[in-house]
């Protein structure tokens, strides 16, 4: 039997490079060759034991690769062709799907997730696409690997969190935190015709790149209030769109605080505590507010859309990959990302 | 000049009936001379000195009356017509009234509440409308004025929880609390399509009315925890829309917790303490969920539509109004509402 | 080979009753023994050849059925269930099943429309299901195969009629003819929430059930012009949502009449003419109206809502099975249905 | 009493400058000194008595001016103040308005275009603006007046083409007509994130500034069919969104062949006879096909948000201001506007 390298989660603490059978895809699947993954914050929580997954499940939800085999009954896709999958592969064929719910696929919370989650992952020489007929989405002549690396996971998540905020014409919208997905959501917001931008975060060089992804304005939290800063700058009016992009306690109350009346709160944040909804942020629930939150979108339509965007040139996300590994090398790549260290963004792995 | 009666806050504990002067309605406003009102919760905190009105201002929200006067520049009324105001009178001018939050009227929350909040209120034998134009909304013929006490406030406001949770044809529908906004929810799921309402409460005489008013199932909070009850019932799938309509920490939980992925939280509760939002409630904020609170709808049109639906005689809300006083007796009916006493939902207050 | 008995298009003017080569599911199929179905208005188009299908196919788009084998890759049914399949079976995977444009599956207009259009229909004792994990329902306990007999296409039409127009608490919505669809969309509008409902037909006995099912006012064509009737009877506000539900140009163009500015025409007619839009009908395309189409909504989950309703008790379709035949005297069936003999709205043809 | 000269419809064929009193606001109103306004192809029906206005009524629908005074009731803004108004002016306060149709203020088609319609409208050194709390904007510091003067009108159309249209990230919109709205359209659909808009005309230089204005792909539809072509870049896909800017025939009904299933048709056009829709290109009336007309949204907050696009600097729409008259020299501009000599867009008529 083939083998293939993959990375895949021991223990707590130790994610590690191991040969493994080269999987066969099943009715309805697809066997991808990748050519290049990454790693995502997820990633990170599953390696330091604080999101459970199998013992020798493979990691990786981002693919980008080569249709190497189909299995029984998908159709419409060739071997050889160049496509990417998205992090959340769902069914389209469950109640949830069909009520647009994608991600919550069978109904059961992030049931959509499954590479990296519930079935081996994208870290490795070889992955298995489930339900290939609603999830393989080629990549248009031209665009290179890494260009449409971000938009598995991190493009469609940012976009989701202006889309979600329903952004409009004209929109001021404030956007907490400037990682990957933060940055992204910054982009997004623009993109749908955010015409105030606010881009925060305590790490200079993000909000450099926060201007270059269309921030109008950056506030850095280390040097002044985000709240104070931003209820100034509208004549406290505030934002019609705060987007939580971090997954913190202090990020979400601040982007409620800065929520004008009638505006959506639109979190992308993986929360790991409870969350404190304060009462006179929250208007004692009076204040037709509405707090949303979403979970990267998938399915071959959504990463047409994704790749269209960068086609079009109207978003690069390349600035974003700041350090490349090759797949035998992803120890160092996990080393290097899960302590954010020599200020990455996103590490390219090429198998 | 000449005098009228009103409830007045004198002080936290004390609201009492008091002779002022009736006044005389300026530009764009209409007076009327109330025949009937009713107290509403909120009224309550009020009189307790947990939400802060100024000392001397008449209370009350909900006016069902006669037009007595007519502003200038108000067309379209006439002296003696029969008309009713919401509890909130928008501008429907302003940018949080063009962008349809007519509740948040002037970008402030919960600023199109005026009526006995910012100025004089519906408890009197005279109240000025503001807005007249925007607020009066004719009763139509052969609708007592009991047949419509319940629109500019609890029917409105119930229906809203509805409203917001995009209730559909064929959803499953828990509205936790059935106390008058909760039934007028009850009822506003039951008539936007919802197949199966569970109605949540812990007075069995609530529970009684609320199968009156459209609840397919209905669950007694004192005998069986909700949550194990609705998850055990659907199956496991849990709610469509869940909707909070007492604002407790308990209720706003378990609504959270017997919601589908992908579902609505519609809160209507006015809540008096901060709120947790439990990680695993939330889904870690991955469960593509919504947390929707809105504020009692306003303004003519929504009057006329509330109107149309008792008209219609699809929902009946005299089965709320428990209780009747003259405006002379009003310190009782404070006594008896405040208190609960006597099974009491809805008090009608005539001048 | 097992045979089986299969109503099938010969020649335009003939579909007569055949033996068949009894099919066997494929991969993500499934095999059902029909134990009930239907004659559909589109299927007596197929008859006169108005519209093209190959000959040789058999027709019918309604089952309601047992599973009798299911195909590979096939789970979450077994075999011997009671189900149902909408008249439309997408494949819940494409671009447009993706954007919830399920009726337009593959991007193709009507592309969701196999039964008995690009595949062999249900007018038969075994029809294949396609994409079967998509479109397979359980039939709830309880509900004879005639009540939810109209499920797969009569009410989830005749209610996507009321979606579609996106008709609120307190709206008035006329809905031109009142036909099995018309009936349905008439019945949609007020579990929606409509408060009057104005069913217009030329056929008295038509109008009496539309009363039954919903209709607050009926209207009879032959004796009045529903143009005046409804101006006069709404104040000359006209309806917010007008339904057409026949396919001739003098309902659409009196559906735009009668329609008030700001409000939908929601389209559910075939036409088999092109349409004329009158100038000032069409306020010369200022008037910020809307005119929605929709094809009848498929797939597993809409199906269980439209049965839910059914098992709910708020909408019952018996009234509209007016004559039952077996398979094998379905040519007399056509007779009677297609010259609209006898009173008849619907059959139930049982093999 | 003070006079003022202004543009007066006198008889089809003759607009000319007459003398008029200037003006006193009652109260609600606003009197503005005109200090900058243009001309719209309205303006040139009225001029050929194909819309017919009031003799004696000053035309003109797109003011941009200085408060001169504010009549009773009016609060907020200040004499001296520069400020925009929409050329739609509604009151907030009816039915229509309250449910979101401004534009049909009053219940009446196009009810909300008062100016230069219904009441004395902009092309004079006076103007009264009515319901001014509703719809007085002020120009932001640092804007020109040309900066804002496409915003009352061909701005706030053009955008709503594409919001209409509900334009999503990685939409393909086609635009057909690139005149002054049709062009506002092109950028409306880019600012929402479409990535392939194709703009369509007869005149190369209205191509030109078609890509200046963000469309992707231009085509000339006299040298080829932009049905074939569109089809044909979009391998028969069609596109999401189609707009049509013009009002014929010839571009609805094309409009109507590039769109996909599913997709919406968004109507700018003011028609001037019966449209034909032909039975093919609209599948029968089962392509769930939408088509939405919009007239142009006015009000203040809608105001607000057009400058506030113009001072991100996102769009620019100055290249559309290609002539510049004195208000003594506006019939000159007349006959330049009117016979579309020397490839003018769009006028600025300074008083």
């Amino acid at each position: 039997m083939a083998k293939m390298k993959a990375a895949v989660f021991v223990e707590p603490g130790r994610i590690v490079l191991e040969d493994k059978p080269r999987p066969s895809p099943g009715p309805g699947e697809a066997l991808l060759r990748v050519t290049t993954t990454t790693i995502c914050g997820t990633d990170v929580h599953i390696l330091k034991g604080e999101y459970p997954v199998a013992k020798g499940l493979t990691v990786g939800h981002e693919p980008v690769g080569v249709v190497e085999a189909l299995g029984a009954g998908v159709t419409g896709f060739e071997e050889g062709q160049r496509v990417i999958a998205g992090a959340i592969t769902p069914c389209g064929q469950c109640s949830s799907c069909f009520e647009g719910h994608h991600s919550q696929c069978g109904g059961v919370p992030m049931g959509g997730w499954q590479l990296g989650n519930s079935v081996d992952g994208a870290q490795a020489e070889y992955v298995i696409i489930p339900n290939a007929a609603a999830n393989l989405s080629p990549v248009p002549e031209g665009l290179s690997d890494e260009q449409v690396l971000m938009c598995p996971d991190i493009m469609t998540t940012g976009f989701s969190g202006a889309e979600s905020g329903k952004v409009k014409i004209g929109d001021t919208v404030a956007v907490f935190a400037q990682g990957p997905i933060g940055l992204c959501a910054t982009a997004g917001a623009k993109l749908m015709g955010a015409t105030r931008v606010i881009g925060v975060d305590t790490v200079p060089a993000r909000l450099e790149i926060s201007k270059q992804m269309g921030a109008d304005e950056v506030i850095d939290f280390q040097h002044s209030d985000p709240v104070d800063e931003i209820l100034r700058i509208t004549d406290g009016r505030g934002v019609d769109v705060a987007i939580e992009a971090l997954g913190l306690q202090e990020t979400f109350e601040r982007s409620l605080r800065v929520l004008k009346p009638g505006g959506t709160l639109s979190s992308l944040g993986v929360y790991s505590e409870d969350l404190q909804v304060p009462l006179d942020a929250f208007a004692a629930g009076l204040g037709d507010r509405c707090i949303a939150t979403t979970l990267c979108p998938g399915g071959r339509e959504r990463m047409r859309r994704m790749m269209a965007v960068v086609a079009s040139g109207r978003v690069s996300l390349e600035p974003l990959v700041t350090h490349r590994f090759r797949l035998d090398e992803i120890e160092d790549a996990y080393e290097l990302f899960a302590n954010q260290r020599d200020g990455v963004l996103k590490v390219a792995i090429t198998p």
